[in-house]
């Protein structure tokens, strides 16, 4: 039998599990991620949780054929270097090296944006699909966009920044520095502000009765308040929406993926959040581009260790394409 | 020897060319497209155009190892469909397969936005660069994406709307129905549109001098009278470049080109909108990404016969692998 490892890298924790070739978790665990630790620390950390997990299902180390990790910041994937992460004392850490030393095993690192959409679209809301967009809802705006197996990530790896393409001009600062970023407007860090913003212009809301204090607002407050026929609440969420297919129908124009998973947190509204804004979506695209099937994640926490564990599965069917592609040019 | 021969086809005319293996036009001819002609005819008349060129250079059809298509619409560049095309009568109409059985050579059909760009990419500015994003401002904005010789079309060959993503939610209407688009921004179209706006605004402007009626203004107005200090004049251009750097670093985050290579009249302008549009991206881009470098195109009209030309060699890579990827899939 094959075993895979992968490993999810948190701001505070660390989460890792043993899947097998159904793409099935067998045994997970997890640590916590201190942001202080030096980055030899925390990889050797890794490495210790990684080698625990094979003796949880009666394996051994020589049974694991690769191991995946998902980082929060911008990842070289073909060097498994990490070029800038926040929060972590990773950056220009060589982790795919210093793991593959650690672990004898075929290390595969990247971003844990692309980690869960790959993980989606292989055993999750994705399967069935051959190109999708996952657009993760939470604190900040995580994406990936996954195509025929193959994580899209722009030249060099270097691209793939689905939160901060700008929507609005001059619009509301973001925390990258640009303005108008839709992960201004679409996180669930955005939909807080628009929610507290709305409080603030209509104190007889009822979402002052949910969330008392400004400080207690959450991602949910705007949706009970909504699903009361709190007018105040259905205008926000009726911004909300219209600004997330707006940029849906964005990424529609350049990717034309046939799904757009959404995760995070808001993505627990369900129906009452992908159907408004599916018909929001085809009637943003007037009729062109391809119109995609909208749906929610289904592996919740757990994408991000399934999508790392596969991970040597696209990338090296990437780098294998892009050789042959560079020895092709030459013969141009 | 080989030769190759690409077609270019515009809303009025059709332009062809053959090259040799170094991309040098030998010889080139163009003839007239009427709207109102069929699509039989429509390829019909090009293939009597390609099959005259290589007499021109004393050689045989039988020389021309490929042919290419640009066409200004939406072309399913596999099958040589076209889907979507404004203008003309190639709805839907088999132009690979027609022209393949008239010419009895390999034909690819593809988005003449993408087929200058990779023009631009192997001849053009774009030589010395892995990866470049080409935006033509045009009456409309074309675009191409092109990675290591593969153009980027998104999934299926469906996307690679360069011009229709928003980046003003609510904002100018776009001739696609939507609103905001970088197009109604920063083509040509929307250059003159706000020239004009900011003439009405003040009748004192230069540009009332340079342009005596409404209708006269075109895309080098505001430059000519930008380079003659009117005030006016410099703010429109200010906030064009704003909209230009805003749009550019939207497609740094997706895409990391290393080089953008701007076409089209407002190209014409050359370092006077070069140097000013980078300065505004690397602000934009707030030290995060990769800064690329910002240069005119170089190929001019010719841009899409000699990408054209050389499409097989892009997308015969591309076709290799997706086949290949799928058989990979099926084994994960």
């Amino acid at each position: 039998m094959e075993y895979y490892i992968g490993i999810d890298v948190g701001g505070t924790s660390i989460k890792a599990g043993i899947l097998n070739m159904e793409k099935k978790i067998l045994a997970k665990d997890s640590i916590s991620a201190d942001a202080g630790q030096s980055g030899s620390r925390l990889v050797e950390n890794m490495a210790k949780l990684a080698k625990s997990l094979p003796a949880c299902i009666h394996m051994g180390m020589d049974e694991v054929r690769g191991i995946g990790v998902g980082i929060p910041g911008t990842v070289n994937s073909r060097t498994g270097k990490i070029s800038f992460v926040n929060n972590l004392q990773l950056n220009g850490f060589p982790v795919k090296e210093e793991l593959e030393r650690l672990l004898s095993c075929p290390v595969t690192v990247c971003n844990d944006g692309d980690a869960a959409a790959y993980g989606e679209s292989i055993a999750g809301a994705g399967r069935g699909f051959d190109h999708i967009l996952m657009l993760t809802l939470g604190t900040g705006l995580g994406g990936g966009f996954i195509s025929e197996g193959k994580i899209f990530s722009g030249a060099d790896r270097l691209g793939g920044e689905f939160g901060h393409t700008g929507i609005v001009f001059q619009g509301e600062p973001c925390t990258c520095g640009r303005r108008g970023c839709l992960e201004a407007y679409v996180s669930a860090t955005g939909l807080i502000r628009m929610t507290r913003e709305a409080m603030q212009r209509y104190p007889e809301s009822l979402m002052w009765d949910l969330a008392p204090d400004l400080a207690l607002v959450d991602g949910q407050t705007v949706f009970d308040a909504a699903q009361r026929k709190d007018v105040p609440a259905m205008e926000v969420l009726d911004s909300y929406t219209d600004y997330l297919a707006y940029g849906i129908a964005n990424y529609v124009c350049l990717f034309a993926p046939d799904a757009v998973i959404l995760g995070g947190g808001i993505s627990a509204q369900g129906e009452r959040l992908t159907q408004i804004v599916s018909e929001k979506t085809e009637s943003e695209l007037h009729g062109q581009g391809r119109l995609p099937q909208i749906v929610c994640a289904e592996l919740k926490n757990d994408a991000g260790i399934i999508g790392a564990a596969f991970l040597g599965h696209s990338y090296e069917n990437l780098d294998k394409f892009s050789e042959k592609r560079l020895a092709n040019k030459k013969d141009l």
